[in-house]
């Protein structure tokens, strides 16, 4: 596989389109990150990824990661602990950090550009330091003082990295049902007992040593889901000095075989009496994770993001190359024994499918994380507020969005190579096989849904989408004169239109009947979605006709071409999902318990 | 994995929604295929496929199938040579058999209902003898004399079993492209040589000897499609009188590593001068070829069914059992920690999605056997060619729209176990790696599409459609009183009129600029399946709300509440392909191609 980070659309989507200078000018320090500046981070970053970790993808996939029973420890494939050498070599794992820490403190945004080419060249490797950056923020917003001072820095620079230890055999999405337990010692720590499973990077050879956020509770922690606190255990003990002392019996059990993701290791982690100390209050232990989770779940957006776009150029690339069939409107190379499979258009359709998911997708997932540095840096609260209502609204959208259309573009890639596609050597059908697990892990696309429509909308009063949809309306209120965008601009106020009836009447039945919610919820999630890209697209193609656009004739041409794909071919899955939604509860509820019987 | 043929349901849609023996009593012979003699066959073929069969398929895909270089030979996994002597015993290879060649002349429809068993047992495995059938097939109709007596009955034994040798390095889907050369001998015979690529069964250690249908050029052939023969070559040569001699000069150079199917040898085929025998005229290799294909093509759909059917049964098990959070109307099971995740709407969503589409995709299926009973054994023509145009028409839709929505399926499969389901053990993630096979070979869903729209349609004046619509408007017209199924036939009419009328729009398109029907094609079958299961779906409805009706009242409920869902759910989807085929060629011609530059 080969991997060419798009940094022309990159730049396009942060600078033309969501003019993210302008938002760093507000945050303290901000005014410093130039353009000039964050382009010559991402050079340097696609440097990274296309020469050092594309080479590793296919390689990590056939080796997958190996389990040692004796010494109870992980090894990588080969090749990854000398990519993150040099990950961290240069300074990659302190990119966006606080600079008292030993960061480099760049927006998150920066950071999320640069995850985005990371997963694109090897999503397995970059399941290593995903995690760290959530260790990182539930200790800044949870830790205390010497805990920050300790583990902080040494997380920054790469020497150590985190996990996330909450599902346990019996409590997947219900972490009301979990049992790890955590008993106090005489000096304030605590020794931690229990088994967790699925746990993403619980024990590798990159790092020295690994910091488990645990989830556990307390001897006289109440029942449920408000007797959970956190807890940090480290792989070695660490004094409160910052000084390295003995193996914690925390260890791996054994990892699992997977359907794809093979170089990251999931492990199973048993907790013996390890030590390990309080993150946060006591029983609080969600609220210090949800902050971790939140995280997370944009970081696996753009896994589903990076893992659309090599599907894309991989299956471009080959669509090229390979003659077969003549267009049906007769040949267009003469000179070949067939012409090239794209002229097809169903060829066509597929390809232009990845592609407009993959734009839209940057867009939507750029804009998430300009909200994280607003939400995190900027330091006037009602700003932070409205920032932060957006994001909770917006995260589990780009979360399950991009994820279930990774599935389906990575499906998409192996179906332009045909029977190459389902072959291991041309590497597609290894990224299909990547990307299936994003729509589970961090809370599965069923979780996304109850969250948005359950929590985001019913929960609170809609906040999100009301600032959203408030946006939306003064974009197509500036734009309704704009003759070159006119039709995208009327779809997209049609379908905002639409956005807010159908979550209304969603409101009014649910009030009856609690099932209606979930009954609605997906459909519900990928309508929003559709609508949420729809709105990044018609912005992309404002954005590319603007007389003060200064990019070549040849991209605005292609963008103009891959938004008119997007609101024709695309957009009108929207009517399958509210017809979805409007079909209501009755035949998944009581009619249905007699056929699941 | 576990599996229960379903066999309640198999014979609802044979005999109580299709009528099957109303139709074999047409059949010579016919009149004694009994309700009882299909009934007590079905049953043996399940013990057959749930014991014998369903524990070799993980087993399968773990072992994989091995290559030896020195002896150019392919071994399948350990518990597949018992399976297939035990299949051999049971006589089943020759169940729907010419009785003039040792077979059992039973109607090939009751072998697509065992087939459909077999492929949710173990769809690697049913590779094996899928291709012997269209080999029977391809000698029935094109061989001579002495190739049919020679050839089929130790086919039918399960001696000998069949390939197809269609692919090349260069040529997939375009035929015309193939360079395989087949020089005559003095004695009548001929040396084929050349190479051939993605072979399914090209080589394997479970029958005596192989016989190779392959497509290849005499030495004054025109070039493309019209110069292209067909010759039966077998891996040990067979004489005249049958006697079997040396090995001939083909044999597999290499395996393919693949996503999945790991149980199904796919071969690299080097011919060397191999003996090989004309079947039907000089290059008229296609004609006997599309014989095959067609079968194998209908064969494919049933390989989507099987897997839709394993991997419903199997999530269905995990969602009844797995306890995790509470139904948001309330807790139904407060007994314990947690309710199962069956009351989840979403779940049950996923559920009733794999229901449906497996209880539709069935009877489209037997559907189209039947018309198989009928054309190849009705003694009217006009009988014969009504029944092959409707099977002509439906041949792409069913295999294309199994074979998608199995990929779908197998993945809410996965998505139902969550974290379990991504892992081997639990074995919903390797039905999908052996679902995604299926939308590529013996023809892409685009090609398939281009066959339905480009030739069924366009080129053949929509004569099977025609056909199709008038059974349909029968029905409607029959049943526009029945109000126990009022709001199903009220839809059928309305999209069975749509269906007419997006076909016209097409044609007129067409008639401008040819790319339209390429455009259309993809959304253009998928809306035409749906609106096809649609109809499926009434039927049921009606059969099981009859008077005569003789099932009991819990599968009546269930079949109602599964229709209701699938005219509730999944039917509009065809909002978005009608859409889809709406938005006409543009964004995928002209301007896309800076898009795709």
């Amino acid at each position: 596989m080969n991997y060419t980070a798009p940094q022309t659309d990159m730049r396009f989507v942060l600078f033309d389109v969501l003019d993210a200078p302008s938002i760093y000018a507000q945050l303290p320090g901000g005014e410093e990150v130039s353009r000039e500046l964050v382009e010559a981070i991402l050079e340097e970053g696609a440097k990274f990824c296309e020469q050092v970790l594309t080479p590793t993808n296919v390689i990590g996939d056939e080796e997958g990661c190996h389990f040692d029973k004796e010494s109870r420890s992980v090894t990588t494939p080969r090749a990854f602990k000398d990519a993150y050498d040099r990950f961290v070599e240069g300074g990659w794992t302190g990119l966006c950090g606080d600079p008292k820490y030993g960061g480099q403190g760049m927006p998150e945004s920066v950071g999320y550009v640069f995850k985005e080419m990371i997963e694109s060249a090897n999503v397995a490797w970059g399941t290593y330091p995903l995690l760290s950056a959530g260790a990182v923020d539930a200790l800044t917003h949870h830790g205390e003082e010497w805990q920050r001072e300790v583990f902080i820095p040494r997380i920054l620079s790469g020497e150590w990295t985190g996990t996330m230890c909450l599902t346990e055999p019996h409590c997947g999405s219900d972490l009301g049902l979990m049992r790890t337990r955590a008993e106090p010692n005489e000096d304030g720590s605590f020794r931690i007992s229990g088994t967790k499973i699925f746990i993403t990077a619980g024990d590798h050879d990159l790092s020295k040593n690994i910091m488990h956020l645990v989830l556990a509770r307390l001897p006289d922690a109440p029942a449920g889901t408000k007797g959970i606190s956190m807890f940090i255990v480290p792989k070695f003990k660490v004094a409160r000095d910052g000084s390295v002392g003995e193996r914690n019996p925390v260890a791996p059990g054994s990892i699992e075989h997977k359907m794809g993701l093979k170089g990251s290791a999931t492990c199973v982690m048993n907790f013996d009496e390890a030590e390990g100390y309080l993150i946060g209050p006591p029983n609080r232990g969600l609220n210090a994770m949800f902050t971790m989770m939140n995280t997370a779940r944009l970081g696996v957006g753009v896994q589903g993001l990076g893992l659309i776009e090599i599907s894309y150029q991989n299956a471009l690339a080959y669509a090229k190359d390979r003659l077969q069939m003549r267009a049906l409107s007769g040949p267009r190379r003469p000179d070949k024994p067939a012409d090239p499979i794209i002229v097809h258009p169903d060829v066509r359709r597929m390809l232009m499918t990845q592609k407009a998911f993959g734009e839209a997708g940057r867009a939507l997932c750029f804009y998430s994380a300009l909200q994280v540095d607003l939400v995190s840096r900027h330091t006037d609260p009602a700003v932070k507020q409205r920032a932060d209502e957006i994001l909770s609204f917006l995260t589990p959208i780009s979360k399950a969005m991009l994820t279930e259309l990774a599935i389906e573009c990575t499906s998409h890639g192996i179906q332009v190579l045909g029977g190459h596609g389902y072959i291991r050597e041309w590497g597609l059908e290894q990224l299909m096989r990547d990307a299936r697990i994003t729509t589970i892990y961090e809370g599965t696309t069923q979780i996304q849904a109850l969250d948005l429509l359950g929590r985001k909308i019913m929960g609170q009063q809609a906040v999100g989408l009301r600032h959203f949809l408030g946006e939306i309306g003064a974009f197509c209120q500036t734009h309704s004169d704009n003759a070159a965008i006119a039709p995208f601009v009327a779809s997209v106020a049609r379908h905002a239109k639409e956005w807010e009836a159908l979550t209304r009447e969603i409101g009014t039945k649910a009030a009856q009947n609690a099932e209606e919610i979930g009954a609605a919820a997906v459909d519900y999630l990928f309508y929003s979605g559709y609508v949420t890209m729809a709105y990044f697209m018609a912005r992309e193609a404002e954005a590319a006709t603007r007389a003060s656009y200064a990019g070549t004739a040849e991209f605005r041409e292609a963008k103009l071409a891959t938004v008119r794909f997007y609101f024709d071919r695309l957009l009108p899955r929207t009517l399958t999902h509210a017809a979805g939604v409007r079909a209501g509860a009755e035949s998944l509820t009581t009619s249905v318990e007699a056929a699941l019987a």
